[in-house]
């Protein structure tokens, strides 16, 4: 028999019970139209993902109860799985999911697996489930599992298939990495011909902090054939006619009531275009600062914007998460700034159709050096006064932040927040890191696609050209105190994601005689991360949550060998 | 018979596998020395604690197992109770202590409980241990476990005690926090009484970051007595002979080496002084500065003072902690800065010893004035020139900072950290924030500490009855947009640190009518938050790795009443 199921991959907000209990309701009625017999919502959907240290308030589990009981009297003619916080009578806390239909709670399930590992925290609140819970809705047996469920070997999924499971519904709430669509579904597909049973996966979308989480749902039938996917970092309701053999004697926990007919006409699914590579973290970025600044209650965006290739990528970005018309960008030449990057700037600004200011520094920091003067007799420029330059910046878009009320965006790259190579309180000011998990070499990638996407030269040819410089002294460039980029950026792979050790990476051709240097840079510029903006993950190990080394640290890789013995 | 053992409370630095390695044989040295037949040191005595995303890198762990062993080969003559991390064969972490005698390790003992809440992350990098690892050393029957071991009921102990342990020792690295030194005697207290056994709890002494470790090393007698007890905040052995009836006749997995004999002269103990609550307080800020200064690699450190109350706090603490030959003030007024301020701020200096360099800023602020002045025709002065002002202090501080290696100390209290009343980038700028976690009506209390504890008016009576203020703008106080002190103190701790609900505080009698505005402040001030300096924990929730709220939050708490229905 065909089950006609729908994942409702919906943009939850983390705290908006009532926002997110209306949005829940706006889906089941879309799916109950749609003829589905069953609709799914992603992991917390109630709450929003990831709830963090909310849940350490009663009050806002209590309420979260009490608006799950609230929907559920408004559920019928369909099942509704819903992701929410459930709680023990003595306090325990779990990520559940409600099984809701006829207008009640039929059953709950709860999370069997919990991450705690990268972004995760989950066993900071909840304690783990223990029970399959499968049920069973007209001719078949399902089951409910939630996220981490998944992912891990020998899971609840084999009771689950054990006691009869036709089709198995994984509600998520997973973070966007790069590569990581690709790997969910040979896991299902893996998963689907363990188990004998279709698998159905409805992730959430949308961006929260750091995080950025892409739909992409995805619909595996149990001899693992890909049956149907939702749009990418977009909300969707997929819907999919499933072929499920008729459901087993066995005892089951729960029978649903019956839900509408899956009698009606087959949909015509109009299926996603999957995203390319750049075109995919590019959206990502997108995603997540459309978010941030809008569910924080934005409506305009400011950028400092040097004329150098991660402003460029920063404005660009803004321009398609919050529209040309709400992207100011502020250009803060000294006596250092080249009148070629100046004028980059200018003309990329007038390319976006963004608005565009120039405010010279030079009076300001003039002022500084006068006041310093008396208190750094003897001493030659340097490292302070160049900090100087990038603090009076800072200073210059927080006054324009506070007076009109537009987010701070900053520009920096993860090469340079890994190395230290930008300034505490100057360039790192702002409210949000768009770019904080792009390496220097995928700045330049991602410019060329918004190039291409755009179908002219909106970045100026002259920005990808020119040596990166933060022109806070004549003549400087990137070079001078860094590797190469491409060796640079090779380095911090191996140390940042893959905490791989020094010795390793010396022993890596070109680059490895840099390894010394770079993971010099890396440990010591720990604390000025660590009062960093949030911005987006997208790689395995992002410098966010994922990221908790000490600031006091005394640990020092050796380096046993650079000539690869 | 007696058993003679000492506890090694010592100050190991996080990643300094050398340098603790070097610690630790040292105080065995002296233990030995004593005549001791046991030496316990803290838990993960060896890489220091909490080594973190430290763990996550496969060769610092390998470092560790390496030197543990290079260890064990020079304790000879003694049982040496040593926590490190241990790891399976298939990788797996422990959280473990080493029993080492006669050159080699004879045992290891993994840690059971491992606390995931407030600071604690220990499930993200440990698996947890299941056996009792009971020993016999000389006559006795002995046991070990590790720190939150001790905390949970029915824990690990009762199997440690129903295998025979007369003496069961707990190694911690467990942070400071108010009245936890009596919450931990009352703990063993109970803890000896109902397994029969004497214990034994040795912790971490020295700051880490956010944390500073107390010490405070105890051992209680089977019958609940308090034979011994540490030093708090600093490094200390504490020797102690006690009584143990002969072990049982179980069976027990080891059996260790004699150790020397245990009959040499009883030790005269200098018991030392416990202190009381705000000298408590004030040595565990004193102690968190100290070590976060020396261990960072700095030599002087540098204090915006402003001739208020929380700046005279912190320049008292950075003055016993480095020495006031190390401490630099700088008094930074504007026009708005009362004469009778920049006074104080001058004369706290003089009576505390310390440098002292006092900068108008008026120059800078107009200069900025100016140029912002074509940008913000026609508003008027608001939030954004008060912010300003700050930020303009910021940058003068981080230039000294930058251009002399100094660390920059902020002067922030938790009232202000908690309503966001303080400027990022500004007065918000440097690398630690002394007195984050304490409420503004203790920052009066601590400095009647303090000039108590001098014996003279070191901080001018002015600085105490003068209206709080930030002096940003005409005429401004604290009270134009908080609640008065008490109050708002009062608020504060029943949201941020018993996660109280906001109907609960409505209730509170005098002040709950400001609930709505308190709640409100603190929920928007999470932005500040994320981007400030780590500092010192001394409550049961400080705004460090203990509080963990999302950023974009729309969670608002109902206020059912204020009325106390």
């Amino acid at each position: 028999m065909a089950f006609r199921l729908a994942l409702a991959q919906i943009n939850a907000t983390v705290g908006d019970l009532p926002g997110n209990r209306d949005k829940i309701l706006e889906f089941v009625s879309s799916a109950r139209a749609a003829g589905a017999s069953l609709v799914a919502f992603p992991e917390l959907a109630l709450t929003g993902y990831p709830p963090e240290d909310l849940l350490l308030k009663t009050h806002f589990v209590a309420e979260n109860l009490r608006l799950l009981r609230e929907l559920a009297s408004s559920v019928q003619g369909i099942t509704a799985v819903i992701g929410f916080v459930d709680r023990s009578r003595t306090g325990e806390l779990y990520n559940a999911a409600a099984l809701v239909a006829g207008g009640r709670i039929c059953g709950v399930y709860h999370k069997c697996a919990l991450p705690n590992y990268s972004v995760f925290d989950e066993k900071r609140y909840f304690v783990p489930g223990d029970s399959p819970q499968v049920f069973r809705q007209a001719d078949t047996v399902a089951a409910v599992n939630i996220c981490e469920d998944l992912w891990v070997d020998d899971g609840i999924y084999v009771r689950q298939a054990r006691q009869g499971a036709r089709l198995i519904v994984n509600i998520s709430s997973s973070p966007y990495e790069e590569g990581k669509r690709a790997q969910r579904i040979a896991l299902l597909r893996r998963r689907a011909l363990a188990t004998g049973a279709a698998w159905a996966y409805v992730n959430l979308v949308g961006g929260q902090d750091e995080l950025v989480f892409d739909g992409a749902s995805l619909v595996v039938s149990r001899e693992g054939r890909l049956l149907a996917w939702g749009r990418q970092f977009e909300e969707d309701l997929v819907c999919c006619d499933v072929e499920l053999s008729s459901g087993t004697k066995k005892r089951v926990v729960l029978t649903l009531p019956a839900s509408v007919s899956a009698q009606s006409a087959r949909l015509l699914l109009a299926r996603p275009v999957v995203l390319k590579a750049e075109a995919e973290i590019y959206q990502a970025l997108v995603t997540g600062t459309r978010d941030y600044v809008r569910k924080n209650g934005f409506q305009k965006v400011l950028i400092g914007l040097s004329g150098g290739i991660d402003s460029a990528l920063v404005a660009a970005i803004a321009t398609d998460a919050v529209g040309k018309e709400n992207v100011v960008a502020v250009s803060m030449p000294t006596r250092f700034n080249a009148g070629a990057t100046k004028g980059d700037a200018r003309r990329l600004a007038r390319a976006l159709g963004i608005e565009f200011k120039e405010i010279s520094i030079e009076p300001l920091f003039k002022a500084f050096l006068a006041v310093l003067a008396p208190h750094f007799k003897g001493h030659s420029f340097g490292l302070a006064e160049e900090n100087l330059q990038s603090r009076i910046r800072g200073n210059l878009l927080m006054a324009f932040s506070n007076k009109f009320g537009w987010l701070l965006l900053t520009t920096g790259n993860k090469s340079e927040m890994a190395t230290g190579y930008c300034t505490l309180y100057g360039d790192m000011s702002g409210g949000y890191a768009v770019i904080k998990d792009i390496l220097k070499t995928r700045v330049y990638a991602l410019c060329e696609f918004f190039n291409t996407k755009e179908g002219r030269e909106v970045i100026p040819r002259s920005v990808f050209t020119r040596p990166p410089s933060a022109e806070l002294r004549p003549g400087q460039t990137d070079q001078d105190s860094l590797p190469p980029y491409p060796v640079l950026d090779a380095l911090l792979q191996d140390y940042v994601e893959a905490h791989r050790s020094a010795d390793e990476m010396a022993r890596r051709k070109p680059g490895g005689e840099w390894t010394a240097r770079v993971v010099s840079l890396v440990d010591r510029s720990e604390y000025k991360r660590r009062q960093s903006p949030p911005g987006i993950k997208i790689s395995k190990c992002a410098f966010g949550k994922d990221w908790r080394l000490p600031l006091t640290n005394h640990y020092r890789p050796r380096i046993a060998s650079a000539s690869g013995k």
